[in-house]
């Protein structure tokens, strides 16, 4: 047990962003609604899952929708109330603690918000150890745990409690009411009890964000490079060094999807690297060679100051240092790659592990 | 009081099909539905209006979704007792009684196939008295009841609970659901008093199908024309005589939207009528006069037999009298012809009464 306050939290931003690969948010807008949270409720209690008690009630905060929606309209923190207030409403239980569903800008210090107000803690554990794109890409559903009751709020008052057969129904279901909602809205799913989290959620992940932003943070006051510090850090690998050249990104269906491509410099000179995303970045190639492909994670940096950009970030012209890092070992397993691997996106490749593609140059 | 058995559900059909204006679903199934559960459970009690007390609560019962649709998924009544049980649960309070939400083939019978199951009664009153596609579209929201909480159940067992700011955000939501669910979706909504139900239903609406349907019935058996007992019977007119010669229909958004023309025969020999619809026949009118518009009713009637045909109904070379209705007065209101009228569906005329453009032969 710790307390998380301002400097904390801008270090979380920062990691949570990296492992975000792109997707969950802006880190500024998620930093400001946590740092905002803390100054007016005070510093907020981060628990390790074994802290929790095994049959505590314990519920993600998230927000379902675009990442280019979430920058123009910002959660007001109000709807995350609202949700959490319901959920609890109507299993008829109080509950105990919050934690991230996922690492990103957003998604990862919502939690942080909404527990400032409602003076919760927080559980340093999320359920993917990086961001995907549809609600049941978590480990939570590899393990069997229900999304439902599924609460959803917008910042108009609009709620919907949906009770589904099962999670990918209610990833289908919530996905066209948060389109209607204006292509987004928080949500509070996936409740469930400490001895699930525990046994099934990715722990000790707000600990390594912390370190990963600490370390980027660091390298430039010390005048060390950021990217190589960082990729230490993550145990990754540089895939790619270049410059963005072309960017083709569209909101669709409730996702900013889309394509990027990177001219080489230096080491990859002549070289051109394609980035394919769905909210997350989910494939990265060049003309020659498979580079990185999900589930492994795929983080866009800038080569300067080895802070990660996020899918709506990245901008023509921009100097960025690829990497990829290797997944949890959940998303290795044969529902996990049949839940989030690169066939279940319309990628028509197989599934090969980032440090084995880097050792042996796999041809795409 | 009284009881509703096998001919008055035959004659009900027909009549609420004809008042559908070509949605609400296809009589054949809507009756077959009721006629089950009449036959397993025994005879329905039809209440009047003002036999309901005031502090009743009453529910109509409802399918939402594209009648293209409702043909090839007809529902189980599983659904609709899912979504009632859910309602009462929600409510803590039973339902006393349930009515249709509007007319048509399908949607004017759930209530009885329901309440045989549930062993309520149906009460004698809806909310439109003809149907429309959109559920804001109903006495009752212009009267400001509240069509949330709402209920949504599919086949397969998703059920959706929403809570929203205004019917319209219902229908919004509620709608992208339905498209998720399948297509179609059991409802209950706008949950009220037996009070709001006596101010606001349009009452008696279940008779006057019921007569409709026997008027077309007897005319066979007497050997008079159907359709002429028809207009008589519902104070409407005789818009068009003549052959659909061309059919363009497609389900989008969860509607069944479209086009029919047909090739005036005798009193209309070279003219031609085009039709267009949302679920519902919304607009009449020749190369040289508009005929009748939405909210009045329009409904396509066989030429030989008088009997109403849905949208999805509608064949090439098929031989039909097109007739309008005046629309209950509650439609002729600002906020009605706001909600429904012509220029809500994007046809850009004004609403003129049909028995004015009838006089008048008003251009279009």
């Amino acid at each position: 047990m710790r307390k998380i306050g301002v400097q904390e939290i801008e270090d979380i931003a920062v990691g949570a962003a990296l492992l975000g690969t792109g997707g969950g948010g802006d880190p500024y807008i998620g930093k400001l609604m946590a740092i905002q949270a803390i100054e007016e409720y005070g510093e907020i209690t981060l628990l390790d899952a074994d802290e929790v008690p095994d049959d505590a009630l314990v519920v993600p905060s998230s927000m379902m929708g675009a990442p280019t929606v979430m920058l123009e309209k910002a959660p007001s923190g109000e709807e995350a109330l609202v949700a959490f207030r319901n959920l609890e409403a109507y299993l008829g239980e109080k509950i105990y603690a919050t934690f991230p569903i996922e690492a990103g800008g957003v998604n990862s210090m919502l939690p942080f918000a909404l527990a400032a107000r409602l003076g919760l803690p927080v559980v340093d554990a999320d359920g993917m150890g990086r961001a995907f794109p549809e609600l049941q890409m978590v480990t939570f559903y590899l393990d069997g745990i229900p999304a439902t009751p599924a609460i959803l709020a917008d910042e108009k008052g609009n709620t919907v409690l949906l009770s589904t057969i099962d999670n990918v129904w209610t990833e289908r279901i919530a996905r066209a009411a948060t389109v209607q909602m204006g292509g987004s809205a928080m949500t509070a799913m996936y409740s469930m009890r400490g001895r699930n989290l525990k046994e099934s959620g990715i722990q000790n992940i707000l600990k390594l964000e912390e370190e990963i932003g600490r370390t980027i943070r660091l390298a430039k006051e010390n005048n060390v490079n950021p990217v190589r510090e960082v990729i230490k850090k993550v145990k990754g690998y540089q895939l790619f060094h270049g410059k963005v050249n072309d960017i083709n990104r569209k909101t669709e269906s409730g996702f900013a999807k889309g394509t990027a491509t990177f001219e080489g410099m230096q080491e990859n000179k002549g070289e051109t690297l394609t980035l394919r995303f769905q909210n997350e970045h989910l494939l990265a190639r060049t003309e020659q060679r498979l580079l990185c492909v999900t589930p492994d994670l795929i983080a866009v940096l800038d080569a300067e100051t080895g802070l990660p950009i996020t899918t709506e970030g990245i901008r023509y012209g921009a100097r960025c240092i690829v990497i990829g890092i290797p997944c949890h070992p959940k998303w290795r397993t044969e529902k996990g790659i049949a839940t989030v691997g690169p066939k279940y996106f319309g990628y028509h490749v197989d599934y090969v592990p980032v440090e084995k593609l880097v050792k042996e140059g796999v041809r795409s």
